[in-house]
């Protein structure tokens, strides 16, 4: 089912901040901040991730010239194990904190859970956030970054970003129209290293059920596919028969680094939906450049437990649709 | 803040299934099944765990006479890296799933989530489950059960327990009547097997936000403090001002196990809570034996990792409060 909100939730105000490496892609002018090094000071990388998520919000909390006692909820999470960096960042922000899990898909799991609950009356404002370091969740998914592991052509880089943003039940800027949650689909991909190709049949299924017209979109930009995990995802849309002529397909992972060799597929991580979500694609609405999008962040459920014990990735895909008001 | 929900959302079916420790416990009448083996006949304890969602689930579904094509969202989530075994539970139930993680209190997260989702109109069905497994817990927070590591008396047992439970727009039974999210506390306790002692100042903090009068309640009820946290809590709210004399104080992890030695302090894991109120508690509401109580899910929110960083263990507690409307 698609969820429409009747009294469109307003994003007031959004903020990414990155690693050094993110301030070298192509959306660094979208960016508020940017760690000088990969551990932004901080004792480990885990501890640097919840820095950002910690910085993200207070940035987003500026912007919306808002105290932390005035924000309802907290709706954020991790790829992190537990995710301790997004608990101690709601430890820091003392706001009250409902933790939400889909791997890569939880930037907009935040975005929709917080729209409904604004909509239903339940929260004025809610701040919601999404945050991944490359050193950090590259350690506990593959290997140390020390050790340099060689990687195949078709793997992704996971993004050292955080998106925040505070939904409000009034104010200006582009609201949330409508979401479609998503189903976790699984068509037996093993490899780790392709999860773009994993997660691009739970990107399609989301997007065939919230789409009637893609024609009606400025564009439809998806999570962190890649650039192999893309080709399939649009492959998938036009065996459904959707007509894609008219309709830019965007993707956070090649947006976020563009042409950049080092990211082989492009970028990945719950960060990097949603830093590019809260930077860019915010940047882009609040100018009218874009008045109609709609953002499908993919999540691979995976663990390396269950990658050990031979399990196939199973995948999931939100969809939120964000529409800005002609000025 | 508080949230109260207008349209009563009805817990219409619930369901716990258990394992054969916790067969031999106090509440096993309140169980639809147990494993006969703690491995439940599947080839890894997290995949066990998976089964007791599924089964739990599955039990609940049925008890509602619903498939799961007429459930809209599937709320869940457990203590295992990444939640993998609640992800493929939401892949062998193909609803549209939104994972939750505040590790023992993700069970009232689920409760709440789902029933404002339910009020505000997004969903008519919710399935919300919350399950732990001894074996995997222990395995991933502590030793291996086989290392056979001693443990002092203030630590606690993780359930082997799923609880399942769908929310309704209508219907018969218990209803959610309100619920107050919490806030990350954090009083420095850095032993994590003293849980019941760091948690027990979230659920204080969570239960004076929420009670006005601690006489109106049949019982409040802790998820896992067990016998050491729950006496910092009582003392806790005594300190507030708070006059309990009237209120029986109850704790799913002592509820689970009563006076069984081997679970030292108590019983604990994310599905705890969820068995105790899907089972115990469910059964002495539909039968009007208790018609208003208030459930406070607590968690810690730590990891192995943030322990070695010599972190100390943030907390939080959901509280939720049902009512049975007399017959």
């Amino acid at each position: 089912m698609t969820w429409t909100f009747k009294t469109k939730p307003v994003i007031i105000a959004a903020s990414s901040v990155g690693g050094p490496f993110e301030a070298k892609g192509p959306l660094a002018s979208t960016f508020d901040q940017f760690f000088e090094k990969l551990d932004g000071g901080e004792k480990s990388f885990e501890k640097a991730q919840r820095r950002l998520m910690e910085d993200a919000s207070i940035h987003a909390l500026k912007k919306a010239e808002l105290t932390n006692e005035e924000v309802d909820v907290f709706l954020a999470g991790d790829l992190i194990n537990q995710m301790t960096p997004t608990n101690f960042a709601a430890r820091t922000l003392s706001i009250p904190f409902i933790g939400l899990y889909n791997a890569c898909a939880t930037s907009m799991a935040g975005f929709m859970t917080g729209a409904a609950l604004i909509d239903g009356g339940y929260a004025k404002n809610v701040l919601t956030a999404a945050a991944s370091h490359n050193a950090a969740v590259e350690k506990q998914f593959r290997y140390p970054t020390e050790y340099g592991g060689q990687k195949p052509p078709i793997s992704q880089w996971t993004a050292t970003a955080c998106g925040a943003a505070i939904l409000s039940s009034s104010g200006t800027g582009p609201y949330i129209h409508s979401a479609t949650p998503g189903r976790v689909l699984d068509y037996g991909v093993t490899d780790p290293f392709n999860m773009g190709a994993a997660m691009a049949p739970a990107a399609a299924d989301t997007i065939i059920r919230h789409v009637k017209n893609p024609e009606e979109y400025d564009c439809i930009i998806t999570g962190d596919l890649g650039k192999t995990g893309k080709q399939i995802f649009v492959k998938l849309l036009k065996d459904s028969g959707m007509n894609l002529s008219q309709t830019s397909m965007l993707d956070c992972g090649e947006l976020l680094y563009g042409s950049e060799p080092q990211v082989f597929s492009g970028g990945s991580g719950a960060g990097c939906s949603a830093a590019v979500t809260c930077g860019y694609i915010y940047e882009k609405m609040i100018t009218n450049e874009w008045t109609r999008v709609l953002i499908a962040a993919t999540g691979a459920l995976l663990s390396p437990l269950s990658v050990l014990q031979k399990d196939s990735i199973p995948c999931i895909a939100h969809a939120v649709e964000l529409r800005m008001d002609e000025a």
